[in-house]
């Protein structure tokens, strides 16, 4: 399934990005003025084919998993927040419910892996296992289950392409996914272990450097294949990486535009575009997280943020954000007058 | 009554702040971890003293006025667009109608300076004079006519106020005025007009070097002292920048949040806290315009921008979208759940 999916995405629809394209060089407005909101109109037509994109039917898809290498003390938080936070997104009382309220966002929270028996109304039950096993001392999980992980997220994806969803965004929950991430994009991003590991919900000088170790450590003991991107997600990743990774591959099938939030979010995105370039197409970024790894995954998505806030909660609260600049850019693109409109000659930029 | 106003200017509540530093702190969530929407609602309940801030009243005032320099062809665009596009506002086509629309914000549009008899149901009409003088020749206004234009400035935002009005942002619409700002803002900033003179609308190469030249002209012509603003305004400025200054006093002194937009009006808000810098508590800073300028005028201020969109439009676009990011930040520190609302332990950043 996987791989017919992999198969199955295309390219741009170059022709309706054209006619978007006249319609904005046509609006009263010094031409490409809207600067990256121009980018985005172009981008959701071609994604769709629709000269005039609709992003009302939004979602954002929380993946939440335990990481075993949490035992090795690398992040500040007990493991139990994972089931905990997860069982609060329907509550109504994390960070993303009230984000996803204010930008009219459904969220679907998706078990792909938590370490509790969790049975929620509304949860997603699509459980690989228990938790990864710990990446410090072998792989996180088999081929096989990272596999499945993968086609977990593009069900779910196809799923909400089902109910009519035209926008999607990332989140997850899982202590511990700073750290698999750190490892599976120093991999992918042939970087240092030290420019991508930050210190997560909050850690010592001293935890930090452990951290780091924990990453090499991880790296060394797997061997992960840098050209094999299922190998690194499996060897030294995590269900939710994987279950987002195939959020981007089912977005990019399905041809739903799909935002990345922060740094593990980020992660999937180039796991999937590794695994197939063209899913590039289909994703765009949202804000820079504070942790460091964040902007070189970003950097070598070849995307740059567009929110600069410095907020590094995950949960899909940046994806959530950038959602209204979605609202704005297909408003003003629909709404605004063309120079006929406004009774003004046409100025060109004389560039 | 500029001066009056200035001296009642007071200091940020720092008992509000703390509480809120509290509250934000007890939230379910890494400490610090919403980054820079922290921040944002800590000087809120700073400048209006309320634990739980509002922000559900929001205005943009957008400064229309003409510039004389047009004359020297320092603008890719005719000069009527001015007038053009002030009526304009009011027929709902321009880019800041979309951008108002979804963000619940209202406008209110003020003829300080238009070339033009204009007369829209709701326009504010406190003209100074038909368009300034050509700062290549001499001084834009006389002193008396900047004290003036910012005094509009402060009574439109006291008319706001009374209507409670609590959450402000600036716009402008003035064919010439990047070229105005980049004077006042090289004289301000004490830098190289080179530095400062970006392309606005969309000059060429060659015309880019002629309004180089034209700004250092202005300069030269006028000798603006540095260590007076209103000078610098009155010689080299504008009736829409010396305007939006009014707007920034006038919403420190009623205590009311305000928005820079783009370059134009961050260089009015560097007028406003060279004037009295107890101002730069009561403004946020909201998008980086692609104007050059834009990011050294922030830099002065020590803002850095939090959207990062490419956009040079003008007309209040950047705050509006700016405007949701305050909806979010209220949002989710009133709502968010504490720690023991979430059933977890406070795990405390050993940093």
């Amino acid at each position: 399934m996987l791989f017919e999916t992999l198969k199955s995405i295309g390219e741009l629809h170059k022709e309706p990005m054209d006619t978007v394209q006249r319609r904005l060089d046509s609006l009263s407005k010094p031409l490409g003025s809207l600067g990256r909101l121009e980018d985005i109109v172009r981008k959701l037509a071609g994604i769709t084919g629709e000269i005039y994109p609709c992003v009302d039917k939004k979602a954002i898809v929380i993946m939440c998993s335990d990481n075993g290498v949490v035992e090795e003390g690398v992040s500040s938080c007990p493991k139990d927040v994972t089931s905990k936070v997860t069982r609060n997104f329907f509550r109504g009382i994390t960070g993303i419910n009230a984000f996803a309220k204010h930008t009219g966002s459904d969220i679907v929270v998706v078990d792909i892996g938590v370490d509790d028996d969790i049975d929620c109304e509304g949860l997603v039950k699509r459980k690989i296992r228990k938790g990864t096993w710990n990446i410090a001392k072998g792989p996180a999980m088999t081929r096989d289950e990272a596999i499945k992980a993968i086609e977990v997220g593009i069900s779910v994806v196809g799923e909400l392409a089902k109910k009519g969803v035209n926008l999607l965004g990332t989140g997850e929950m899982g202590i511990g996914n700073t750290t698999t991430s750190s490892a599976v994009s120093t991999v992918l991003t042939n970087s240092k272990a030290e420019d991508m590991v930050g210190r997560g919900a909050g850690l010592s000088d001293e935890a930090l450097r452990k951290k780091i170790s924990i990453v090499k450590k991880a790296i060394e003991v797997n061997s992960p294949d840098l050209n094999d991107p299922v190998d690194v997600l499996s060897k030294v990743g995590g269900f939710d990486i994987a279950g987002l990774a195939g959020c981007f591959i089912g977005a990019s099938a399905y041809r739903i535009p799909i935002l990345i939030d922060g740094f593990i979010s980020a992660t999937a995105a180039l796991v999937a575009v590794r695994m197939e370039p063209k899913v590039q197409n289909f994703i765009f970024p949202s804000h820079g997280s504070a942790e460091p790894g964040s902007k070189k995954v970003l950097e070598a998505l070849g995307f740059e943020p567009m929110l600069n806030l410095k907020m590094r909660v995950g949960e899909g609260t940046g994806a959530a954000l950038a959602f209204h600049i979605f609202d704005c850019a297909v408003s003003v693109y629909r709404n605004m007058g063309t120079f006929e409109d406004a009774y003004i000659d046409k100025y060109m930029p004389q560039v």
